[in-house]
């Protein structure tokens, strides 16, 4: 398929950030052309002098063409559990709730839920997920058929899988295609054994690879590890190898000086969740500390349970708004360095180089905001627009690895929604939730 | 024009609030019936046991209807502002930014602003206001040209304008036409003298009326007053005898225990605007202990320049997130609570009992949410799903006094959207707002 936008307002996220009026072309996954239209030649040439067949041309009307956005912390199939366990502690709410009925879902069940989580995502002009959860090969399966760009990371713990299920997932889930990848992960300090710990080293020495986990989320969960270790979750992952290679951790609320420090020497890369830090009561990251000492700082709108949807939009204002909040200082965490996070940073924690802006040659992973909306106008400032304004109803179409799989409304990932809906209103009659 | 909706889920948001599945007939602007549909034929025997003739009947597909939420304290025409002052401290984002630009605007200009508001208004599913600005006037008639349900609030302060004016607007404003009303109000008591308070008090004792004020937005603004009179905002308004009638004040985020007082001594309202005081680095507003008191809290946006959007699903999650948040407790300020204060309380703020919720007799101000949607499933719990996932993409339909004024993405107010964003465009052009 190749795709010319004509007529296009295009922020494509690299520096220095400003906006192009002009065309951008898409030729299979990738981005041919991104520019003002007056230097075309180059991409003819590319093509042996011959002019691009188009499958389709979009008139953009004016409206915004701008990188994907990239949701860097999620558990997709917790879509069962939105609006199911609400209003009760962190801990509470894992292990009354979430745990019983996790343990009860089947690998069909998952790829069902994962398909619902997808349709949410293409919304709200979400292009890639870093996921974490249970049956990794349904969601591969789920991810992939819709269309959709997944980094998955392992979420195991002392309740399973094995270690060497791990390294077998680790194997085989990487490289089957294009759109998916699985790396090195755990599900949080609290929930593995030291000796599982110090095998996740091993195992990133093995591969060099970067490892994520959930990472300083509650302030009980810091303090139950300085009691059972002497030390922060994070200084205690550095000391037993675990970021020797990379990665970085989710939500990283409750942060104290020598975890910046660690943060800054591994290269890791934060990852803040906050509609779902106010939902559980977790608390404010710091994220203009981390702005401050140059760590990257990705967004990721967590699962379905704990947040309860999946818009990025929301997310973006929380980041800057609970900015403000916390330091007293309205001019904090601005609009710019928001957007950046949502897709940049997002991309760099997935490990995707090719992602991260519309540059030639890059991922066609793109979306279109609607700037004929009344949030967007007047038009002063579109990145403060879409960062303090935006919302899911602006985003007109999303694009992945060349594909429109969304747009004006409508959904093309190869399943009727309705048949999803279906599927996961039955599970949820079958598990018997209510709420 | 007479409306049924049929094979629609009904929140009437009337107590105990349950979930109806069944028929809504508007006829005019009112409700004629809400039920299951078996007891069609007492509405008939009103209407000398005719059939009554349908203009459009429309297929809900299961979709919800519940009551048009109201945004109970707003700024419309400061759309002009929106991503034009950000990231400064309120009382510099005010007296640099706001006041220099206020004071070039033209009646005509807040005309076409207002509109601008009032497509976005509708976007959100926003059936009524709570505006305060400049030019009432031209303000009433760009609501009422458009169709929205307003209640104006006067904003006098020591810049203006006289009290003579401020009466004669109470007088001429009122009883126009069934949309809009206009209430006493004062902008703050920063921006007043303690005659003007005074005469406002006399104001409200002549027509035995309630007041509504900004109070208490920020620490600084408290501070201040205590230094000048000795005592809180909503003391010294309580001491002056504005508040005699009622009323309330629009933030409430600073609050002490003289302060719950008088709001339950006097049955005041309290409008919570979380988006704004985030932005602003006001604070977060105490709404768990309001709940407590059985003081009744309604939300609004603010104004587009602070906020920057006009969108009630947003403040929602705010208005909970916040609460669990400042508690420490995930458990505080549940789902149906929110959705009461963001349709039923908003309605009281404005003095509007027949817009409180879907009752026959009613005013016909209502919304269709699209359950249709992923973020809307599984359908677990309605209610929550709003409260905790719902963005704008969820609105199908709003209808104002029995008109469709918003369905399925287009407007139906009189005026080309396109129109309007030009006027509005040409206006940020001519006082040269930049960003």
């Amino acid at each position: 398929m190749n795709t010319r936008f004509y007529n296009a307002k295009i922020l494509t996220m690299e520096e220095p950030i400003k906006i192009i009026e002009g065309e951008l072309w898409v030729g299979g996954s990738a981005i041919l052309y991104v520019g003002d239209g007056t230097d075309k030649e180059r991409v003819y040439e590319k093509n042996g002098n011959q002019p691009i067949i188009w499958d389709e041309e979009i008139d953009c009307r004016g409206n915004l063409l701008m990188p994907g956005f990239k949701d860097a912390h999620t558990h997709s199939a917790m879509t069962l559990l939105r609006s199911y366990a609400d209003d009760m502690p962190l801990q509470d709410w894992l292990n009354k709730q979430v745990f019983p009925v996790e343990a009860k879902l089947e690998s069909e069940d998952i790829y069902h839920l994962t398909k619902l989580a997808v349709l949410e995502y293409l919304t709200s002009g979400i292009t890639g997920v870093m996921e974490m959860y249970l049956e990794p090969r349904a969601i591969q399966e789920a991810f992939t058929e819709c269309g959709m760009r997944n980094a998955q990371v392992s979420g195991i713990n002392k309740f399973g899988p094995s270690l060497e299920e791990l390294e077998n997932r680790y194997l085989s889930l990487n490289g089957q295609n294009e759109l998916s990848s699985f790396m090195l992960g755990f599900h949080a300090e609290y929930t593995c054994s030291k000796e599982l710990l110090q095998d996740i080293a091993a195992m990133a020495h093995k591969y060099k690879a970067p490892v994520f986990t959930h990472n300083a989320e509650t302030a009980l969960e810091v303090e139950e590890c300085k009691e059972r270790y002497g030390v922060t979750p994070t200084v205690l992952f550095d000391r037993l190898g675990i970021y020797d290679f990379g990665g970085g951790g989710y939500h990283c609320v409750h942060m104290c000086d020598d975890d910046f420090e660690v943060f800054k020497k591994r290269n890791l890369i934060a990852v803040t969740n906050p509609a779902s830090n106010l939902k559980l009561a977790s608390g404010i990251a710091p994220i203009s500390r981390y702005l401050q000492e140059g760590i990257p700082v990705a967004i990721g709108t967590d699962g379905p349970a704990s947040n309860n949807c999946l818009d990025m939009f929301r997310e973006m204002f929380l980041v800057t708004g609970l900015a403000k909040y916390r330091d007293g200082d309205a001019s904090s965490t601005n609009a710019l360095e928001v957007l950046k996070m949502a897709t940049v940073n997002g991309a760099k924690a997935m490990g995707w180089k090719d992602c991260e802006t519309l540059a030639e040659g890059s991922k066609a992973d793109l979306i279109m905001i609607d700037l004929h909306q009344p949030n967007m106008q007047p038009l002063h400032n579109i990145p403060k627009n879409i960062v303090y304004a935006g919302s899911k109803q602006n985003v007109k179409l999303t694009m992945i690895n060349g594909k429109i799989l969304y747009e004006n409304g409508n959904f093309h990932i190869g399943t009727d929604p309705e048949e999803i809906y279906e599927k996961c209103n039955a599970i949820s009659k079958r598990l018997q939730l209510e709420a």
